[in-house]
């Protein structure tokens, strides 16, 4: 660049970019916003598992980017045209697939908020609200679902927002690696051995392999029929990992496992992790919401004696995807982990250790203003208003199960505590597999499987925020149709 | 739960909750929007860095959750009230903190269609349109930035888009160390060495540790008199880890450290990293996006030859957080370091291989639909628009620097290429600590501070929105100023 060049600019300036006004934002955001209400209220006309085939969404966009600036217009085009029919609905009442991921009007508000505010929160000092209001909604949430005090941030615990369960359990086996390393006197990573179940969610294996736990030093522990982890074969797996000069470092539980909803036994897990000093994490993705509700509260059953615990805003509680919510019992455990402090990050708050600093608890630097669509959820919906879309879903959940259990080709493949219901046709699993192609392929519904004890087998997850009793019912209708079609 | 009782709900139906009608959501979202754009309208009233003490924005919160539904007034309210003083503005023109991380309209915009639609991402069939539109702005990127060929997704490469330069990174050396494990026969992870330069972002030692390499595994090799990785230095630390029976696994390069936008000579490094059987990570988080301009594409130097590279739209491309571009040269090599598959995720899509899991390129299962901030973006600004706000950033930039040059008590720190400009007053780290202080004490501007050979440093960082030639003047005037008043 030639300095004089610049100099010529000086008192005038080189030109700015066509930004978008506020104006414009607020013309166009009232576009955009219509079409977003719009595509929920005519939600059930699509089906809800695309039916494109791969590369037609591709095939509909320009090879190149634009050169010059394009109108919104078109944009607003190319959603309907290109973009909506490559979309599986995961808003539409007939999503019974995976685990409800909901979108309501106070999340994508909060969201528009915190897009709009375009603070960074890294640090306290980055914007100071935006770690205060997530450790007091973190605080709210522990009061809101009886959690245990020691995972309340004005003692040595606290809560953080994560974009997901893997990356919570990513940062707590990061956490219980260090620890481990610190004790065990001479150990090496190598040694180090992590304890789950067959039945956790593969995140768990993958956020140990992130880690660095070697793939032999993932155990997968027996399980119960219920599919819970079995505590004698966690002691044992324990045992026999000491004797061979190893290192037991962390047991991960689930309360609510992503296939069936099965509890693992988190007190005696637990016990069993602190007398070998083990770390103890609980993933309660799903079924954590639930808390809740008082006459839920089995879900948090064990949590008082655990390091860590997460369960996911983004799956049942109202809140639109990424919002995770963990908490810590000793957060100098996890930033002690997760903390480097360059030059460039050090400031008097921070140096003075009285205020917390999320970039310690987590894996990347930057964070947005999360919490804020959480805050929104919570007032719009106030604890009565959660507590009934939990109970809701449980109980359309359990009419499912209900009509399973009496019909003469249906049984349920595994408890069906709140609402995921596991369930099989008596024909096998080609029967099976059948009735679910059957079923997606007509468009109103979703619905997926897993594998319990080597069969597979039916999943209908309850919890999207435009479900309603009368689409589970012709959920059920549209299974007992298909099944008798075959 | 009583069986009987829920069948006493067949046809009516549990309650379902309070849930934000759409009609509610475009009475409500004009309602936030306008208090989004009059945020934009006034934020130069506000003191660009939060002037609250620790605890102040929580002790304007209430203790407990609302147990009713609240009003959104309220909310209104308390955004005014309690969070915005609690906001250091990264919007504000007078922001020359740190980075840019833009919070543009058609970026705003994008978000709320992501909010809106709630699609969760995590493989192609769970809504194809996210995988696709995701794939086809990458390679938008690709041309439009001029990088290499072998990064896009109809080669063996691909781009994907992370939270974060942190997370990229942590990806990058998972694959590292899976490759360097699969290759290096009897190795451990205790074997394996990440080369990085003392002016890396502190993502790169983090991310390695979460990967689980030693502390004692991480080189910095020494640095050039312009904060740039020393490729003989690098050779030399290879060379005597080999001897000492230690694997070279990776080199992480940096285009534009934080600190100073210091440039690694990324081809020599990379050549080396070859000749050693190393991944070759290039991290180009801020400067990567100075590449729409065909002047700057010096920051794409030796990207050729690496195995992957980030760069954040999120930071100097208009984009809002989070949106990291990566991509990568040899796409089964991150995915087969990262992906896990349990039987509730298999589908035939997945199965065939003929479609991207992105899934199996991040840490988390889930994901949001990021790409469409992206596509607004490059769609609102097109190339030129895009060109235009680089070269602005850059020209004013130069602009500051060339006074700093000219000024008899200041003087630049480092080489200031691009939208960042380091200098210090002669007086020392004192009085450059109180130019600083009193600078940001003010409210008009906020600056920060690095470390350059052991001096203190300030840093003035060019790229926010809102910012125009005269906030830049006016900064250079509150900087001398500050300095006359010592």
């Amino acid at each position: 660049m030639d300095p004089q060049e610049h100099e010529a600019d000086h008192g005038t300036g080189s030109p700015a970019a066509p930004h978008m006004t506020p104006e414009e934002l607020r013309l166009w955001g009232r576009r955009f916003l219509d079409w977003v209400a719009g595509y929920h209220e005519q939600i059930e006309s699509y089906p809800v598992l695309s039916q494109v085939r791969p590369g037609e969404v591709a095939d509909g966009l320009p090879q190149s980017p634009p050169a010059e600036p394009e109108g919104f217009d078109a944009v607003l085009d190319d959603l309907e045209r290109v973009i909506v029919p490559g979309l599986t609905h995961w808003q539409s009442p007939g999503f019974f697939a995976f685990f409800p991921t909901p979108a309501t009007g106070p999340a994508i508000l909060g969201d528009l908020l915190s897009s709009g505010l375009g603070v960074q929160g890294m640090l306290w000092a980055s914007s100071p609200a935006c770690t205060e209001l997530e450790s007091r909604v973190l605080d709210w949430l522990v009061e809101l679902c009886g959690l245990p005090q020691r995972f309340r941030s004005d003692g040595s615990g606290g809560g953080v927002i994560q974009d997901s369960a893997s990356s919570s359990a990513l940062c707590a086996l990061v956490a219980a690696r260090e620890r481990a390393l610190t004790s065990a006197a001479g150990a090496t990573i190598a040694d180090l051995v992590v304890y789950t179940s067959q039945h956790a969610h593969s995140s768990i294996y993958k956020s140990a392999r992130i880690a660095g736990f070697g793939a032999d030093r993932v155990r997968y522990v027996d399980s119960d029929p219920t599919y819970a982890m079995s505590p004698e074969a966690l002691a044992a797996a324990a045992v026999a990992d000491r004797a061979a000069g190893l290192v037991p470092c962390a047991v991960v539980g689930t309360v609510g496992t992503t296939s069936s909803l099965a509890f693992d036994p988190v007190a005696r897990l637990a016990a069993i992790a602190r007398s070998e000093g083990m770390w103890t994490h609980v993933d309660g993705a799903l079924a954590g919401a639930a808390a809740v509700c008082p006459e839920f509260r089995f879900v948090n059953r064990g949590l008082a004696a655990v390091d860590s615990y997460c369960f996911n805003p983004h799956k049942w509680l109202l809140t639109n995807l990424d919002c995770t919510a963990m908490w810590v019992a000793d957060r100098e455990a996890l930033t002690g982990a997760l903390s480097v402090t360059p030059e460039y990050l050090r400031n008097p708050h921070s140096e003075k250790g009285t205020v917390i600093d999320y970039r310690d608890w987590q894996v990347p630097l930057g964070r947005r203003f999360r919490s804020l669509k959480l805050w929104l959820v919570l007032r719009w919906y106030g604890a009565e208003g959660l507590q009934t879309h939990i109970r809701s879903g449980v109980a359309w959940a359990q009419q499912f199960a209900g009509w399973v259990r009496e019909h003469p080709d249906f049984s349920l493949a595994a408890p069906a505590p709140l609402n995921l219901v596991c369930f099989r046709h008596r024909g096998g699993d080609e029967v099976n597999r059948r009735i679910l192609d059957a079923v997606n392929e007509e468009g109103r519904f979703y619905i997926t499987h897993t594998v319990l004890d080597g069969q597979y087998t039916l999943r209908l997850s309850v919890g999207t925020v435009a479900t309603r009793a009368h689409h589970v019912e012709a959920a059920w209708d549209a299974i007992t149709a298909a099944a008798a079609n075959l």
